[in-house]
């Protein structure tokens, strides 16, 4: 096991830019902790991959945190989340906190019908990750599950406010709507990105569940717990590592982050591959 | 240099589904020749990604190709065309053909106002392959580039006749509709797949460019040129490749080539990488 130090870094990582909204929770909510991030951007999409696929490369992505002496690491992709989270649990010796669970309770506790849908990639829809989890907690509740691939793409490219993206959204969420679910969890990283015109579409009334808001407040429990909290006044570098362009990624996350990145660096996948 | 021989099979290799735009046109034209095919679908989209991690995945795919001791290799991917195809010709003694030059030619054939349009991914339309080859080709056409991301996606969803899709070609395609362009290069082996939509939306005076039949045209000639095209009444049968999801690829397949598959199997990329 690694020697747990209060002051190492918390290892984040995700397919691309998705984890970037994890990140910008856990920046405002535990701003003492140093965060290392990864985002293999080289072979991004993740939600349309098999889980076999999906188990090998999220592997390949905890390897290189584990290796920087991360004191924990944060899956921030519900895809990963929904297939690989007891095998990576298996393999390293660290803490290793999913998107699945988090997003589950804070659902559970904001719906009043108990009638709860959920969006996200082909492959966590398909795995039925968050229906498996919220019978577990709750067997009471309905459970309305709705993949929206498409919403990937247009997040990456910033399509936010389109009226195509918006007739997409009603298109996928139609069915959501006619159940009359009262929340809807946000199961893929990226779709906070798609916030605002997916609360247009839902209507007022249904609460959105960003499973990284729910990730971020589990962390911080599990920290505080566990007393590994960084209480350090001297906070120290970010570090954010990418598979393959790295100035892109810049571009989009001090846009998304509000904050310019004190270190960005490219990786060579196939290095990892081969350690 | 590998022996060549008039048996042997073409290689084909995409990213994705997309080249089997192009073996649709080589099952049809050369009807004698065995194909084996290669789609990266462990690592699909290419066209979102760095020159530099292009030519890498394009070498590993194309040794894939090469060790089955293929005759000739298409790169039925626009996008490697465009960034990896001199390296490629570097590393491999057999013929390697690409998109573009083929593509470039069939629209100067066509055009009659001398302003052509071309379409592509983020990654082909920044690197202007078609342009500077349509302008090496003829100094005296007019060029209009515009990178159409999301269509890949679409045609990957299998989009191809929704409302959503219409309005996303409209601002696509809109500015190219303004400049006058009579004939339009689909440079990208996705596109072909939404031919209708883009046709509707260009209106019927102007001629699409599939680049595949135009590569496929290509490839003809040469072998007919070199003397290594098939006579052999006993076709082998095809070989299909993919590095994930072999069942989601069979049916599309079947689909699209309206024929069964003889051979579909996953092979492991992280073996490629490591041989």
């Amino acid at each position: 096991m690694q020697f747990f130090n209060k002051t190492a870094p918390i290892g984040i990582f995700d397919s691309g830019i998705g984890g970037l909204t994890v990140v910008k929770k856990i920046l405002s909510m535990l701003p003492n902790e140093k965060i290392i991030y990864f985002g293999d951007t080289a072979r991004v999409p993740y939600g349309s991959k098999s889980n076999s696929t999906v188990i090998e490369y999220a592997n390949q992505d905890a390897k290189f945190l584990y290796k920087k002496n991360v004191k924990l690491i944060i899956v921030a992709c519900n895809t990963v989340s929904s297939v690989a989270l007891d095998n990576l649990r298996e393999q390293f010796d660290i803490p290793i906190i999913g998107m699945i669970e988090p997003g589950a309770k804070y659902a559970l506790s904001k719906t009043k019908n108990g009638k709860i849908g959920v969006i996200g990639t082909h492959s966590t829809i398909n795995n039925q990750a968050y229906s498996k989890k919220l019978k577990q907690l709750n067997g009471d509740v309905e459970i309305f599950e709705k993949a929206c691939p498409l919403f990937v793409p247009l997040a990456e490219e910033g399509w936010i406010d389109r009226k195509a993206t918006k007739l997409i959204a009603e298109e996928y969420l139609e069915e959501l709507i006619e159940r009359e679910i009262d929340t809807l969890v946000l199961g893929c990283t990226h779709y906070p990105v798609l916030t605002e015109i997916i609360q247009k579409v839902m209507g007022p009334e249904v609460t959105l569940i960003d499973s990284g808001t729910a990730a971020a407040l589990e962390v911080e429990d599990y920290l505080n717990g566990i007393g590994l909290r960084n209480d350090s006044s001297q906070i120290g570098k970010h570090q954010y590592y990418v598979s393959d362009l790295p100035s892109k990624f810049k571009i989009i996350a001090e846009r998304f982050l509000g904050t310019t990145l004190d270190h960005i660096e490219k990786i060579d996948i196939d290095q990892i591959i081969k350690s």
